[in-house]
């Protein structure tokens, strides 16, 4: 009997993972959708290869080396042999093991659920550096950050190893639950140190501060893509508590998927009305950076807060993002999606929230895992652009930036057929 | 021992709320690819701001006053204090509270699987009054639906209130599952209402009688609408059991599932076969609304029906709306996405066939059930807009209506690039 | 407390089967947006129609008589008594039956994963038959595919009937876990059968060996038909444990999700690199089908390899499928979505690599079934085609081709305000 509570127990939980893990991986196809729509046309192409690309490479280098690296403390490639997702049926070992309180499930679950937040973090990058960056540098880039980068900062913080040997973040009260620092702001700074390589797109500031707006090609698909996000977040948030299967954990995972609800309401809302005070309309665009904003305040700590104040965390992330897009083109930081404010400005609020509802974090070590990440991601990524630009270059020839990466880099348009009016 | 059955059994209650929960929430993206297909292409913008904007408002306002109105009998506004989402655990009460017989399962998981009801019955709104409507007229009037309106017939249903404290639906025989009224009819009602102070689209309707079609600018978005819709509503029907964690409740989730395709596949055939006899080709939106339509008339009563008879359900819903459709036209009650017919008619057939299936409801209690709710609905929102029309104007200018409503409201288009024959 | 074990047992299962259910619904999506984004704008409507149609199709022939044909070996109709899927509270069978050690779910929740199966195998055949066959024949064709020729094999295989009564399958060491051959090779050769007996599109292919690209309209559409497809996937080879409440099985399932999104990477990464070397380009259209090459490769035997060997099998699909579409044009076989190479030519590879780490299958077994599937499928569609051909016809006439089948089959352009080139 107590062997088949422990069936139970254990499909319950895995299937929990499972589920979440694929809600997870949908989210690859929202940021494909969201980054397509909001580029121009004759880049489209482009960005689609990019997001199946990079999601395929995340999922082979984090199964290569990624995951050992970040939970097992091996900073050099250890292939499967480390994984070991195989071999997890024998000893009924989960991530943390034991019966009576640990979590149990799959090795394989558990494993898939993570490898899906890799993905995430660099589709973060892809819209970023968007419209004027060679396929290939990024792809290559795309290896290392996945297959190194994240997975260090990873094992610094959910897999528990001390920084460098110097110290470990969760003994000074660092606490992200579903990662707006060690997924969202890490993705934005590995994008930060990409677009500061690259430069701005042709055109897009002019000499006396004019700045340009270039509008997305295809709003539905952005809309659809906001919304795919949306979807996908309750398996980003719902399955970090990594327990499904008795009361407590159960009723947590039920406020995850409520708050992180609340607060994409609450940051749709905010920059919608933001918005509409700032520029006089009710701008699209603005609406679903809010929404995405709100939903990266509250992956740092959603299960703490009540309902009302979810939303009220996400509607903070609905005004900073307007005011963040804003003040980036003012700093000639182009970023055509942007990527930079609500992944990396919001997430970083995210984490400064966290102490306010979770009295196991502290407001300094909060402080110090975000500049841990932060320059951790963006110097790592700094010196890797640099290497890939010093050796292939970064940049498309502005010939082929004027005509679209569409047709220089993947030969073929994305809408062959519509006429254009650029 | 008994005590890990509990956890076992609240967990896996939980978690199928909140899965189909999230299968609901994905219904909004349904609805916005749906009418953003269905409309022209200078509309897109504002539709797309629209679905985005109630659904965020939807959530909110149900968290700040609508859940308590609807399930505490709380006319008044009360905040999160009568909801106790957070409260529950204490007690480990869901809705129907106690363990051998009763719904176990987080109150957080129940919030959140009705709180994108809500949503539903608001997005069905915002397609009738498409194209010529102001947006911040919209909002607000989604403030109040969501708040009030829809609450209150939902305390009366769901919530087992009597109406007015003068009579109860349940006592006199009304059943609706998962809310072919409560849910789809409401929503058409609202719409109704808005339309018919709204007046119809300029040109939409001749002199001499003319109908004008005014088609949908993308149809493959449309399609995916449909798809989408159809996929959330196996979480919208199935997660209407309530319950899973035993045998019977388990079977009836998964007849509901099965019965629910099953109307879908039947009205999808019915309304491409009424669509290529009446107007001799094979009519996609038709053969789309059918589909939805099929899903409408089960969702009164998706567990008692056997397959077959789902699929006959279904296919008399597929013609119906096929019928009406063209007959609201002749009426010129402009519905550009036909949601009167497919969420209003359709809705008050699934009730009425309720009592052919299930024996605890009768056909009088339908009847009264169906006009209890549309009277509510259509009165109450009658008027809303008509204190809106009144103060600010429920209506664009000619001009800006000519123009296309993306510019004057949302100050984008949705497709900058591509150039239109309109 | 047993009774109760038992009841959370049948519980989760039944579950566990509607949701990898939903998900494979979802796929019909999939297939409908990668079919749009892949065909002409001037056949964007028509293929919608038949994406929606086939898939209302097969649910309900699928009911009527196919589910009886598979599982019950009744090769003529029987309607509903014969599937009994209400039946199946009263004894609490499962497909296999009993408590301990056999699956324990809902009959109606197997009928809704196997019904959704029947509508994958009828997609597959739209792609290829895209944009010049009439759309009732294809519609006609799919009620004997799905209520008929799709059982039979079927039967034969899941159902462990005996091939026309000659040999077993099963006694012959044929194993294919979710479909390669069954559900996606069975898909592609009755698809090859049609494509034969219509012939390529006008245009196609030149006098002196020209072959011709017809670019797709929309590939932001056939990428996220992609992303639909691979999330689904997991439901398709997930839910094919056809167990989950257990250590064993939920385990098994967890390494069929990680297989089934490691094997689609490796076909992602493989087919880019691969048509880089060939083309020069990073070619989307081939990053797509390589993704779901792998899918279709791994579904033979997604639960026995490791996540690096099922990578690998995937990138054999990669580099196998675009060979193989280079191929098809070269024998002038017009399939405008690729569908017989990605489903019957990686299908084939899939059942061909199962013994390599299935010692359950036998390298005899696989090609005796892969035989069995393809000359019966092939075989009895070349009939059926053949009669539509001669009764009704099966080709659109040369002026509606020029002008696309949307006008002459759906009364209605996909796109009717966006100017075209063509």
């Amino acid at each position: 009997m107590e062997n088949n509570l422990f069936h139970l127990q254990y499909a319950i939980d895995t299937f929990y993972f499972l589920v979440c893990g694929a809600l997870v991986m949908w989210m690859a196809a929202g940021f494909a959708m969201l980054e397509s729509g909001l580029v121009r046309a004759k880049n489209t192409t482009e960005i689609l290869t990019k997001n199946v690309a990079l999601f395929a490479i995340a999922c082979t280098m984090y199964l290569v080396c990624g995951y050992a690296i970040m939970y097992d403390g091996n900073l050099f490639l250890s292939g499967m042999g480390a994984v070991d997702v195989d071999g997890v049926l024998g000893d009924f070992a989960g991530r943390e093991g034991g019966f009576e309180g640990g979590s149990i499930y799959s090795g394989a679950s558990d494993f898939f659920f993570q490898v899906v937040f890799v993905a995430t973090a660099m589709s973060i990058v892809s819209g970023a550096v968007a419209e004027r960056m060679k396929l290939w540098a990024f792809l290559l880039f795309a290896v290392v950050m996945t297959g190194f980068i994240y997975p260090m900062e990873g094992a610094w913080t959910w897999g528990g190893a001390e920084v460098f040997g110097l110290y470990s973040l969760g003994d000074l009260g660092f606490s992200d639950f579903a990662g707006s620092g060690i997924v969202h702001m890490a993705g934005a700074a590995a994008a930060l140190a990409g677009v500061i390589l690259l430069g701005a797109r042709k055109g897009k500031y002019g000499p006396n501060g004019e700045i340009r707006a270039f509008p997305g090609a295809n709003l539905p698909l952005a809309t659809l893509g906001t919304f795919i996000l949306w979807m996908g977040w309750f398996g980003f948030n719902g399955g970090s508590v990594l327990k499904l299967g008795d009361v407590a954990s159960a009723h947590s995972v039920a406020m995850v998927f409520l708050n992180t609800n609340a607060a994409a309401a609450g940051g749709a809302i905010a920059a919608l009305i933001t918005a509409r005070l700032m520029f006089g309309k009710a701008d699209l665009t603005m609406l679903l950076n809010g929404a995405l904003a709100g939903l990266v305040v509250i992956t740092a700590e959603p299960s703490t807060p009540s309902a009302l104040t979810a939303t009220l965390f996400g509607a903070l992330g609905g005004v900073l993002v307007v005011l963040s897009i804003v003040t980036m083109d003012k700093l000639r930081i182009d970023d055509p999606v942007g990527a930079i404010s609500v992944h990396g400005v919001c997430g970083l609020l995210g984490l400064l929230l966290v102490p306010f509802t979770n009295d196991g974090s502290s407001f300094s070590g909060q402080i110090i895992g975000a500049i841990t990440i932060f320059v951790w991601v963006f110097v790592a990524s700094l010196i890797v652009w640099g290497i890939i630009k010093a050796v292939v270059g970064l940049r498309v020839s502005d010939e082929d930036e004027y005509e679209g990466v569409d047709l220089s880099e993947c030969g073929m348009e994305a809408y062959p057929e519509f006429v254009s009016t650029k």
